[in-house]
């Protein structure tokens, strides 16, 4: 206990020794007593936000903030407009939010915004509001780096389609990003089908099926979305002929797919720097005194904190590592830590 | 003076309220004593590192870190490497730095990842490298908002030439983007001259005046870098037919003609987010332990803070704002503002 207390009056000391006699006249890096920032979600029960939330929640904790998970359950927009309306009278610091469309947030994100309450969005993008940030991983990236992954499990050589789902912007950057970098960094990679599945498993399975039948040296199938993804897989099983399913993001069904080897691999964004770099992102911009750049923030008076965008990155999943994707075995693992 | 010490007490109350008695066990969102970052680059004299480097700084301090200012004055890839060579025995905590070139820098960056010290790249990258993140301003952005700002300017209709530096690759986004963009959303822009002027003002001064010859309705020029900007400014003024000159980056000159009316604008890499968020990356590398994602990162033994781009974002500066990017004033202004 001796060695506790002297960390613990290491820590106190810190801000003297960094600061000078006047170090409480200057911003700390800190949140004040009470400042609580919102995430702010649509269908508020899936497994996506979780990890999102719970990295949120950490750097909140880590900043003497207070960190609160809100949203619709339902997928449904006019509900999730309610659930982001019914957190500004309760004086939020600032609020992280994944708008469901991006148009209809304009108005309350700027009604936030007059309020003096910065909105930073993440993993879907209001782009014609008053935001401050946003914070995403790359699509396009996303859908290179599967191509790369396919490729090198077929030696640079073979025959693949794309599953599609066009009109989904997210969706449709992952596809030609993945076409694209076929084409450029592997040249012996032919595209030989494009099958239009609409996030539908059962359409996806038939369209699996028929692709390979037209093609009988098909190696490997893409799709944007998880839900073609098991559709196609289960085709691929089916058909017996080692054709590679690759998808982006992950849940409990597809970990359990790559896991039995009935499913390549999957692209999984990095939900824990997403939230955490979230409410960093929210925390700046709600602290604007922290910062003083050299441009025209004081004769605009424009957050000095806005950023365009903050890329939070991504990881391969596949059979090796499938399982350090599973949100309870996470779960139970963080819970330990707070015990800790 | 009550006020202050009232205020100091809650800023050391802080951590208790926040945390749990157990909070000395829990990492903390502050550097030990000694934590020392440097930041590197080449031609260190040059203006526009010293407002990255201001911020770069002031976060530091915000953190209880120091912050050192390193590098080779000359333009010379090996003088920056030794430069930053020099650095690695210091035992640094982490380096932002600008690499000169990519490539001669994938081996020291390993060096240093390997001791254990993070590299944080700004403003230039070394894609290949162990670098854990990169900040900069996208080229893309910068070249689309020029359009936009030139367009609108000239109520969306006339003639515009550009003056190109092939082979730089930021040089080469910026007049991409600024073409593809007058393209799509200003659709009675016309392009009427492309002219190769490698960073050469003298070049660019007789281009705008042969590009002018040709097309007698020419009415804006765009290029990627200030010197050639310089050039062409000085021909758009001896012709007197209202061409407007936009560029990218700005100094002294540069907004000596903005503010004289004789250019008509330039963006501006927004230089402090760029040095505080460089910081931030930084730090947050060099304390892993602050985050615990739903990922591989355990596995793979790579640092969970990794994360492929933080845009900082840019300016668009004109003759109403160019008196806010002077460094001279800026500078005074910081002084000023460390004295209280």
């Amino acid at each position: 206990m001796k060695m506790k207390l002297a960390v613990l009056a290491a820590s106190i000391a810190l801000p003297f020794a960094a600061g000078s006699a006047l170090a409480a006249d200057k911003p700390q890096f800190r949140c004040q007593p009470g400042e609580t920032y919102y995430m702010n979600v649509m269908v508020s029960g899936i497994e996506y936000w979780q990890p999102v939330f719970e990295m949120f929640k950490q750097a909140a904790e880590q900043l003497g903030c207070k960190a609160e998970y809100s949203g619709t359950p339902e997928y449904d927009v006019t509900k999730q407009l309610t659930s982001f309306e019914q957190i500004l009278p309760r004086q939020p610091k600032g609020i992280l939010l994944h708008p469901m469309n991006a148009d209809p947030f304009i108005e309350p994100i700027q009604r936030a915004h007059d309020a003096g309450i910065p909105v930073v969005t993440f993993a879907a993008d209001s782009p014609n509001s008053a935001r401050v940030a946003y914070v995403t991983s790359d699509n396009r990236r996303e859908g290179a780096a599967a191509a790369d992954a396919i490729a090198k499990a077929m030696g640079g050589k073979g025959e693949y389609a794309v599953l599609e789902n066009p009109g989904q912007g997210n969706h449709d950057l992952r596809v030609t990003s993945f076409i694209e970098r076929m084409k450029e960094a592997h040249p012996d990679m032919k595209l030989v089908g494009r099958s239009v599945t609409n996030q539908d498993a059962n359409k996806a399975y038939q369209s699996v099926l028929s692709l390979a039948q037209a093609n009988p040296n098909l190696g490997a199938v893409f799709m944007p979305e998880a839900t073609s993804a098991i559709g196609a897989a289960q085709a691929a099983v089916e058909l017996n002929k080692g054709i590679k399913v690759m998808t982006v993001d992950v849940n409990e069904k597809v970990l359990d797919l790559i896991k039995a080897g009935d499913m390549f691999g999957a692209i999984n964004p990095n939900q824990g720097v997403q939230g955490y770099m979230g409410f960093m992102a929210l925390f700046l911009a709600a602290h604007p005194e922290l910062i003083d750049p050299m441009n025209d923030y004081k004769r605009t008076g424009a957050n000095p904190f806005a950023l365009p965008v903050i890329d939070n990155g991504f990881a391969i999943v596949t059979r090796d590592n499938a399982d350090d994707f599973r949100w309870p075995a996470y779960k139970a693992r963080r819970e330990k830590a707070a015990q800790n």
